[in-house]
């Protein structure tokens, strides 16, 4: 497993192919939003599992860290048998000054709202 | 076509029932958020085909003004043939103070890079 040969690199787009369509596609879905919450949390890496919510099949998390990179919210390392997790913040920063504070932000009032 | 009779009435979710994940979803679309682009900067309300971009299909346009109207972000009235759509900003605001503004600064953002 700690063998990455023949394992497909992650693909991570520059900050100038982060898209607001993208960002706001990939936070729209509930499960996803909790996983940048816990990354944001975390405020260090985390792996896969670390910052899912509930326990979801890995199928679906793995669907779900895909769209989360491919928005370039999210930068994700094979370290052995396992893949960490950072949240690009200051590049979604950087392409869209506040966007991802004041969602984050929304969040916060949606669960403690909950 | 002023006759109204028979025809489904628009649904409005109320304040407290408007969500993150769906103004988000709503918003990730680049036509529906031309079409939200829009309705703030006319300030008042426009028919469907002033607020939306280029010429999209009538049934494509339907659906684009559904999904706004039931993420809360847009408020349709009919009027004769025609269906008025005004951008339900204060409510909006009410329920994530500061989103849609947030997101409609990174929409001109992307705009003005384009």
């Amino acid at each position: 497993m700690s063998d990455v040969q023949g394992m497909r690199p992650f693909v991570h787009p520059p900050v100038e192919d982060i898209t607001l369509s993208g960002v706001l596609y990939a936070l729209s879905d509930p499960a996803r939003l909790a996983i940048i919450r816990a990354l944001a949390g975390a405020g260090d890496c985390l792996s896969c599992s670390q910052a899912a919510p509930g326990a979801l099949p890995k199928s679906t998390l793995s669907h779900h860290y895909r769209i989360l990179r491919e928005a370039g919210l999210i930068r994700s390392e094979r370290r052995g048998a396992e893949v960490r997790n950072t949240l690009r913040c200051q590049d979604v920063d950087r392409r869209f000054p506040g966007l991802l504070a004041k969602v984050l932000e929304a969040a916060g009032q949606s669960a403690s709202r909950a």
